[in-house]
């Protein structure tokens, strides 16, 4: 169950993903938990945030962009993103992005 | 319903809105329509994603920020985000951010 993440004060960085996904599950929701877990023990994650409707978004952050890189390069992660293109994706664009302010509103905080 | 945006190639802005509501509609359905739209004709608008699912994820593309805070002091935005704090949400963060890289998979395209 995805939360709003805890990030630190900017500047850090957003990879907003966008998708539109394939009609079976064919494996993908497991995928999904594994690739969420092992995101989280790399360096310089942040938090993840996730919600689909008719497009699924996920957004996670991180410290800063060479964490992205070697997150996009690990090897169990490629695996899963040549699935993503063979099997779960019909479509998806990902957005590498550099959070510049932020600010948060919490009901009687 | 929600579409992947298009959009230009970087840089432009992203910004992130995550929230949790709370319990009724309360009007809130229509509003988020009206917003919407009128986000839409906009300076500077690019496009915009949504889903909610545990949490509410918003994305809207910008040209530059001096659009975001042009339609952050619009006066029926500003009406809008005054009933979001007061009925519709129990918690957002809003997170503003520069997309530096983008890329995009469509399937057999």
């Amino acid at each position: 169950m995805s939360e709003i993440a805890i990030t630190p004060a900017p500047p850090y960085y957003a990879v907003i993903f966008t998708s539109h996904r394939t009609k079976d599950d064919n494996g993908y929701s497991e995928m999904a938990g594994k690739m969420n877990d092992l995101a989280a023990k790399q360096p310089g994650f942040l938090g993840v945030e996730s919600a689909r409707e008719s497009v699924g978004i996920t957004v996670s952050y991180w410290s800063d962009l060479e964490s992205i890189k070697l997150w996009k390069t690990n090897i169990e992660h490629i695996l899963a993103q040549q699935k993503g293109k063979d099997i779960w994706y019909s479509e998806y664009k990902t957005r590498i992005s550099k959070v510049e302010i932020d600010y948060q509103f919490i009901k009687n905080a």
